[in-house]
């Protein structure tokens, strides 16, 4: 990394102009800052002309926590740029195109989606959606093939090598697998739900299983996870869907992918307290939700399973009544991760704008309350599920 | 690996001179090979004057099997070579002594043990032996510090990494958890069990169990384990144990070094049909084995909870229920594994002396059976199991 420094806009735009292939020659580019700025930098770089453009993002080298600058590896990058060519060529259509990486300085440039909306916006503004096909054949497709029913099994160990992310599964680890349960000044949230916030750091039956779906998180080398898979990493248009940003990336238990998808979509779930002023109106949203939710698990058990009896390499994947087991403990894992993650998004560190943006106070608290009470439950449900209607029926529970 | 060849013994024992401190200067050095040579030549250097000894061993870089050559890493020396210091940490006495280790010739030069015999021979012989605390110290010690419960989560990670071990953990997925379920030539066995070998290769029931330790046994980044653990590997005296030949070594399930322990002791209670004529003392050396397979168990336990609750680095680990949840599923892999290890060892690609050395044609038949009749009942048993006591049950059924 001798090499690295960041970027300044003049540099960005002469690094754009150099990609072979998009621009046409002696172009007008425009740049643009778009990222936070608490991770990355990210430049938009267009051409108005042409309407072409590009997407150019450097990772800095540290991560602004509660006030601090906290170093944070550059290898995420690299993790990035092989999960998005592993991805991209498994699901060609739901990855976007990559067409450099330097590793010295960091960088990565992708195409364009301003055409496209990030999902989480796209739900909040009630965008149609449809999406569950896309992203249950994302899933089907990116966890079976890195996992060692597709794979060889030597090649899939290199594979577990070469995404090793401690630093990225640190964070993972610690916001939602541990703060949220326990006083921390990783928690931020209002007092006036520090009555359930409270009831959750001394419920001990949750934390078991808590500390149950960590231990998987922890040593379970099942796929190779996009690790972050919530719906600001989803970009989406009405025919298409693209997942950005595998820097999580490692080898993980499957359900941790499914439950983030799903647990993003019950905190908008829950965030319709604020969203939906007409009652049926908020019904009918959270109805649709709920069939996405279900739709999802189910077109992803499909297709999962259609790989499976089509593309199994291993010839103990065919052992007779091993899929049904595997898929059952495969939804399981998802509904507890699920609630897991909807845990950390209330009272957590990093929360969702489908609950926080909500500008009415006594919604806005209702809607904390309604995730956290499915959240939890989901938690506790885990182990002995047995359909994704289970999760259904605990999300109507909570709101009624 | 550009300066490897494979040492003569001149060039042996001028290697074992120069290490400092083992041989007083201008010792007349012998030089014994006392290795199979199918795997790794081992020459044993001693001082007869001084009395002193080491142990020289340089691997192939390739394996001998079933009349072929098949290549094989060398850098199954470095990962012994790790493995030996972080068990020679945790567990100086049970471990030996690590002289040199040179990457570019794929040698390692250890203490020598030749005051101890191979376990597999002190059961076979009758030996006096004392092992369950040792062996039961090692196992609880070298899994449980090597883990997430007492590891550095982030740490952990890059060893998961430094240990990836694809060609060796090959051989035991293919050598133990898949040929023996299936018509292969990787299958040795005598026509006299053929019936029972068949009734094997058509068991789903077990064919699924195994598919399930198998996954297990791919996924599960639990503990830095042997990987290896046959009493070939354990050398014995009245006072003392010592466990040798980690280059199985990788991040895997905990069970599945227990499993191999307690599998070696059943193997040797099976070949008791040969090795005790009279049935008195068949019974009482039985016993005594049993005795064996539940104190090892009982003090792997005892050690392990201890570690736990003094030693728990992750916050996490000290949930309450965590623990007993935790060390119950550890009994039923342990259950598991100890049974598809067992299998594998009679009609497998390699078998073990306590029943092949077996001179009585229908002795060692009997022995064949009760070995696979005892190895398939703990497969099926082992996701249902509560106690060691089922296993003691299971063995003392099959001899009655």
């Amino acid at each position: 990394m001798g090499n690295y420094h960041t970027l300044n806009q003049g540099e960005v735009v002469e690094y754009a102009r150099g990609i072979e292939g998009v621009f046409p020659v002696g172009a007008q580019l425009k740049s643009r800052e778009i990222g936070d700025g608490n991770l990355n930098l990210v430049f938009q770089i267009s051409d108005p002309a042409s309407g072409q453009g590009l997407i150019l993002k450097q990772a800095l080298p540290y991560v602004k926590v509660v006030g601090e600058s906290v170093p944070l590896t550059l290898d995420r990058v690299r993790i990035e740029s092989e999960a998005l060519r592993i991805q991209g060529e498994l699901c060609p259509d739901l990855t976007p195109k990559v067409f450099a990486y330097e590793p010295d300085l960091a960088l990565l440039v992708i195409e364009d989606l301003s055409d496209h909306i990030i999902m989480r916006r796209g739900l909040m503004e009630r965008g149609y959606l449809l999406f569950a096909e896309h992203i249950g054949s994302f899933l089907a497709r990116t966890l079976f093939f890195t996992s060692d029913l597709a794979m060889d099994l030597q090649e899939k160990k290199l594979r577990v090598k070469a995404f090793i992310n401690p630093e990225l599964c640190n964070v993972t680890e610690e916001l939602i697998f541990d703060a949220p349960y326990k006083k921390s000044r990783m928690n931020i949230f209002e007092p006036h739900i520090r009555d359930v916030v409270e009831r959750i750091w001394a419920d001990m039956e949750l934390h078991l299983e808590v500390a149950l779906l960590r231990e998987k998180f922890l040593t379970k080398a099942e796929a190779l996870l996009h690790g972050d898979f919530h719906t600001d990493n989803i970009f989406i248009k009405p025919d298409s869907a693209k997942v950005i940003d595998p820097e999580f990336a490692f080898y993980g238990p499957m359900g941790f992918d499914i439950g983030t998808v799903i647990a993003n979509l019950l905190l908008n779930y829950s965030g319709q307290e604020g969203w939906s002023p007409d009652a049926q109106e908020r019904t009918d949203y959270r109805r649709y939700l709920l069939d996405t939710v279900r739709d999802l698990w189910t077109q992803f058990e499909l297709q999962f399973r259609e790989l499976w009896n089509g593309h199994a390499a291993d010839r103990m994947a065919k052992t007779r009544g091993y899929q049904d087991l595997y898929v059952a403990r495969l939804l399981q894992d998802t509904i507890g991760f699920a609630g897991a993650v909807m845990v950390c998004r209330v009272h957590g560190f990093i929360h969702v704008a489908d609950i926080d943006h909500i500008e009415d106070v006594a919604a806005r608290e209702r809607a904390q309350r309604i995730a956290l009470e499915i959240g939890a439950a989901l938690i506790k449900r885990n182990r002995s599920a047995r359909s994704i209607e289970e999760v259904l029926d605990i999300a109507l529970q909570a709101v009624n």
